[in-house]
């Protein structure tokens, strides 16, 4: 039999993904499960992105550009400059997803032994895309305890060597929802000139900050312009992560050609999705205020259930729709799949991520889980009732020295 | 400014989309373009599939599950079956193209320095996908004189070394249309064995073969079942190449679990398109033998245009919908650009892919063309006859000793 690669034997399984057969189990089970592990929001994709598919009229569904069809950059191009970002159509390249988006820009820009900075716990797939390329992650812990604030930047300069090509942050945040503040993006923006880094600016979840916070780009700040390399999707904002439409956006030109050439190996990215791609920047803005009081008062009422919870932590998110919560328990993935293979509470369970699969420093986050607020409050207060009873009876809860009462389990 | 990587510099334009800005400028100046040089067909895609879009009925456009919708992969085995297949489910990771079946199919069996055998001339983003993975592609020529048959398998001994892990071929071939016979493939299945390799066998053109020709595929053969990875689309077999469905088959269950890490770290494929693609199973007999009849009249056209022309050698293809031509000409690529910058006849010229792109050998194929018979035969009776004339004062014919009359050029 011929063998698979070493690259496919290191590749990582998808920490969000590999407890599925445990979740199928449990619902052939007749068991109910609340899905927190996986950031498929509940939220309805915006009816005039519907329609658009809905009133397609072309006879030949036919490859479009590889940079994308005009027209969807055209388009686009007016969402960003709303956002101040200042680009044109040709600083654009149409992808299949974030997640293409990622690849292309990790290959235009590494090679295999180069180095990418990481603050941690991070998106778990940039382990498997740097996998795919041979590229080495170099991971900066954040902690809970501020929230996953950006590491110092003294951090940084620590790990730096001449292999260090680029610096990824995710803002706001998956999997902590922390949002970065002007202060960190300048700081990292003083970085990367000075070791002449890229900086891919992940921004999925850019329609996602509460608090009446402000959402700060690279692209907002002068200077960068051959440095930053935005990558995007339509996943989060228009709640179609089924669409597989992102794209990536820099001024840089060489890079944009570089990329170009590896978009136009995979010849064209969906002409369906491009046409509802267009549709959806027309989306009123009363979707997004909907949405995002509805998400706002989702964080609200998860911070509150878990921090209320013996021996649980929770920071509270500026951004996004996720959190990374501290539990008392001895590991999280051993605990996640415990949740569904041996606990119910009223024949109910929940699902979530092991924080263990967003770090790639050994060890990190085996307390920690991520949980995606993607089911409606009601829903919510039912799995953190479940949460919260699991935790009692959990055989490899830790007790710390405020948990003595239930120093009996 | 950052650097881009090495693997970017090195990765190949397409051949097929790189004269676009020539063409893109002679359509501006008023020209019409007959495009023989993309395998973009002009057949109407079925109207089921494109009716399956029109009828969706779901709020939330979602992630399906890595490997492809159960629904979807069930219908697809169905398709498969009645090819006699003879696979479940479980043999089926759907992918966003063919593109994605071949870049996971490489990743998950070869790694950087490994190497892969693909008979020349093949279809030109192979190498664009090995560059993304530092695979070193070995090229063995195969010649238009016996119409590109699979070159001896002595040739292939001769390349192969510790470090070969597959062979690629593409059946009926692109560019060539060169359809496989049982022979060559019963030869290639006893060198695989011999030798312990991955055959992958892209078949986007299965659908595709002409006088009563019959398609033999890998999992038509016995004792293949850890070898074969089958690489497959719907872009041509219905007309849907914008939909950029595809899917990756093997029996070989290590393989498939390897393979499906790689899908889910891109999380998933598009899913309006799996919903289409199921549809499509459904297309009725009449649509492929409409089609078949279509695309055999229209090679017969331009395979007997072509040899009419002086100097100018066509084979008669036994499938997909591509010639390769030999033209009297110095060197594909200028001659190619010259069509389109400073050539027309009544105002119209006609575009094709060099033939150059198609190989991997330096030099090779200086003196071929690719065409795609996408048009209608009228609008191809037209292209030739531009293209005979444009070969008759092109300043770069070269003149062989038949051809003494055109001396004067």
């Amino acid at each position: 039999m011929p063998k698979i690669s070493e690259k496919g034997q290191r590749m990582p399984a998808s920490p969000i993904r590999k407890l599925t057969p445990y979740a199928d189990k449990a619902k052939q089970d007749g068991k109910k499960v609340y899905h927190l592990n996986i950031g498929q929001p509940d939220i309805a994709t915006p009816e005039g992105m519907l329609n658009a598919i809905k009133n397609i009229d072309f006879k030949v569904w036919a490859y479009t550009p590889s940079e994308g069809t005009l027209s969807y950059r055209k388009k686009l191009t007016e969402y960003y400059n709303k956002l101040d970002y200042n680009i044109t159509p040709e600083d654009i390249i149409v992808t299949t997803g974030g997640s293409e988006a990622i690849t292309i820009a990790m290959m235009a820009c590494l090679d295999s032994g180069d180095e990418v900075i990481i603050p941690e716990p991070f998106y778990a797939n940039y382990n498997g895309f740097a996998s795919q390329g041979d590229v080495v992650v170099k991971p900066i812990l954040s902690y809970i305890d501020n929230g996953f604030a950006l590491p110092p930047i003294s951090e940084f300069e620590k790990l730096i060597t001449h292999k260090t090509r680029a610096i990824i942050i995710c803002n706001p945040n998956n999997p902590t929802g922390y949002l970065y503040s002007k202060e960190e993006m300048e700081a990292l923006k003083q970085l990367v000139l000075k070791h002449d880094l890229y900086l891919f600016s992940d921004e999925a979840y850019r329609e996602f900050c509460y608090d009446g916070r402000s959402f700060i780009s690279p692209m907002h700040m002068d200077g960068l312009e051959e440095n930053v390399v935005i990558l995007d999707t339509v996943s989060k904002r228009y709640s179609a992560c089924g669409a597989r439409l992102g794209c990536l956006i820099t001024k840089n030109k060489e890079l944009r050609a570089t990329a170009l050439k590896f978009a136009q190996a995979r010849l064209s990215a969906g002409m369906v999705e491009q046409i509802a791609g267009e549709a959806a920047v027309d989306t009123p803005d009363r979707y997004f205020e909907a949405v995002n009081k509805e998400y706002t008062s989702r964080r609200n009422t998860l911070v509150s259930a878990l921090n209320k919870m013996d021996g649980v932590y929770c920071p509270n998110p500026g951004g996004a729709f996720y959190v990374v919560a501290k539990l008392p328990i001895d590991n999280a993935d051993k605990f996640c799949q415990w949740m569904l293979e041996c606990f119910s509470l009223n024949n109910e369970t929940v699902m979530m991520a092991p924080a263990t699969g967003f770090y790639s420093t050994p060890g990190a986050g085996l307390n920690e889980v991520r949980m995606a607020y993607v089911l409606n409050n009601n829903e919510l207060e039912k799995a953190m009732i479940c949460l919260d009873e699991a935790l009692k009876v959990y055989p490899g809860r830790t007790v710390s020295s405020e948990q003595l009462s239930v120093g009996s389990l």
